[in-house]
């Protein structure tokens, strides 16, 4: 912690990042003790936290390596200690250097592809390269965002030519089923974590009948991994967000609101009682702009997080205003100019990454605990 | 530029912002000679482009000054030497110490409110500075997000209060018709613009019959700015975005697609035609989650940014992922993985705020020729 950071949440400048370190440890054991339920290892997605300290506590509770969105984090985990990364998002050939390189260094990368043709050009560059990448093959589960059709021919003919190249090594098979998001009910999660297990070990087995082992059959989101019933054949789940929680998993079912780790500390700009209404300084900077249909940007924590605020909710945000509207039920004397509320995001992840830093706190205390820094951008 | 910033668009790592310097200085001028046919001075608000560089050439086409949104602006903008800045979010208590702190390092700073009891306190902390601070009462021209009644008790109380106070300076009268981004055609947009003039106006009329004087009567946002038919006793205008432009205000006639000076390169991830569909490397982080009703997240445009790409719009976004969706219209043969595009945003303002820097190219040449930071966050 710098010089310049408060000790108090009180005194931290706004709108800022909260994290409860309590509930951060209680999400990361209940999804270790889940996968050790199931028999999985987990890869937990950093692209979440994006951050080498929740990384670590990660790795401390079994975790066997990490997931991360850029290069740029694999970058950032890589010096701060982390040896085995996935970079869940297809290679294209601009990336080849910098994935390369991060291989020279010793770094155990794996990369992920749905494309024979890149594949044929990687092999092509890995030709001059000493220290091999393992790549994986990505296939739809069902999202229909990138993948190659599980039953299609793509899938034999990438793990073929990875299988013959050198300087490649074949590292199974990965999916995400993004597609848990859009369910409306709980058994279609069930249904759909089922789809992405079945789906993935079903292509495993076609690779098999050609003579190529799968030494990892990853998969994973935040919704299937909480609600999938079996784990059978797959050696990885992959989730993220579940870390932190937020409005969206409490609607998915995923967590509950007491669960919600991540929090903005907001400051009270105006009072105006006659149209139901709190001004305060989380506007869609801090919040980032992504909704929910029931609670807009947020729910509304008081400054200790012991409650939420019954009948308010984040209806509006400009840059760096936001609009608290109440339902008509709530008393607008208990608040004033100035007073610090914290707000539940609608979705962790982005709202997390319009800010560079946490501000860490235990439960309900006031204490500023720690700072953990970000990787936000791309480098 | 760093040696390590690429010298052409096509080796930049994307996501990446770009910025055009023709369609910049296109833009500024426009505002600036709009702003002289009207006879009011300009003091551009910087919450977009949040950038010194682009800041000065403001300043170098006669703005006597900027506005910003946040103190981290105000201390960013006062380190690259600029002087003169209003601050045009509500003061709160807490921020009371730094203002005042960056006066007493020589900032001419205005701050704003709409609290009687905000500027007490203020006025009972200033008394211990030497340093005065510019304080302007905003008004709510229509908006209702915050400002007081301008009828009512508030304005003159918080004007008198200020007028009494040796360290505080009555610096006039503020307000922003951001409800000018809700209309839905052009005339309605000159009635508000003609009703946040003439309510400021008839606020500061009241004023001076109590012998109080305003040396600023300050307004605007773009939409108002660039269809006002009359400035008549406004002495300055603060409209932001129309440094950029962007498809939000295409729609609202402020300007046309071949103005947006603003857009982000992407890489394009996967070829999908079967799927009417391109998955590029511009999601939900690199672009904002802004949409607008018909364009999305936004436009495609081709490398060089010559021309829109008929028929594609950013449909949908994931963290990282964006999904370019067609009309049916679109030969999908004339795209390749590891192709780059680059989309012209909906809200400029938010997908900015997601870079640290503009990689700035002149027209349709392909040359960095400069790379310019940001100053995001709240410090």
């Amino acid at each position: 912690m710098s010089d310049r950071t408060p000790s108090r949440l009180q005194a931290v400048n706004t709108p800022a990042l909260v994290l409860d370190r309590e509930r951060l440890h209680s999400n990361l054991d209940a999804m270790a003790s889940r996968a050790a339920d199931r028999g999985v290892s987990l890869r937990p997605h950093m692209k979440t936290a994006k951050s080498a300290a929740i990384g670590q506590q990660a790795l401390d509770r079994g975790a066997k390596g990490i997931t991360v969105s850029t290069l740029h984090e694999a970058e950032y985990f890589f010096s701060h200690g982390f040896e085995d990364i996935t970079y869940a998002v297809s290679i294209v050939p601009d990336r080849f250097l910098q994935a390369s390189s991060l291989a020279r260094r010793g770094l155990d990368l794996k990369i992920i592809t749905d494309n024979p043709s890149v594949t044929q050009d990687l092999a092509h560059f890995m030709s001059r390269e000493n220290s091999p990448l393992t790549l994986l093959v990505e296939i739809d589960s069902g999202e229909h965002r990138t993948g190659v059709d599980p039953q299609g021919d793509d899938l034999v003919k990438i793990a073929r030519l990875v299988d013959q190249c050198p300087s490649l090594r074949f590292g199974g098979l990965l999916t995400h089923a993004g597609h848990s998001y859009k369910c409306s009910d709980p058994s279609e999660i069930v249904t759909t974590a089922e789809d992405e297990r079945r789906i993935a070990v079903e292509s495993a087995r076609r690779l098999t009948q050609e003579n190529i082992a799968c030494s990892e059959i990853s998969i994973g989101s935040t919704p299937t991994c909480t609600n999938a019933q079996s784990a059978k054949g797959v050696t990885e789940w992959r989730p993220g967000v579940y870390m932190f929680g937020d409005l969206a998993q409490v609607a998915l079912t995923s967590c509950t609101l007491d669960d919600i780790a991540l929090s903005v500390l907001t400051t009270i700009l105006a009072v105006r009682p006659e149209e139901g209404r709190l001004i305060i300084d989380g506007g869609g900077l801090a919040m980032s702009k992504d909704m929910g249909k029931d609670v807009g940007y947020g729910l509304v924590n008081t400054l200790d997080g012991t409650a939420t605020i019954p009948g308010l909710h984040l209806a509006e945000v400009h840059q760096e205003h936001g609009e608290l509207r109440s339902n008509g039920q709530v008393d607008f004397s208990r608040f004033s100019v100035g007073d610090k509320l914290r707000i539940l995001p609608h979705h962790a992840c982005m709202t997390a990454a319009m800010h560079d830093r946490y501000h860490v706190v235990e439960g309900n205390r006031p204490e500023i605990v720690e700072v953990w820094d970000r990787a936000n951008g791309w480098g």
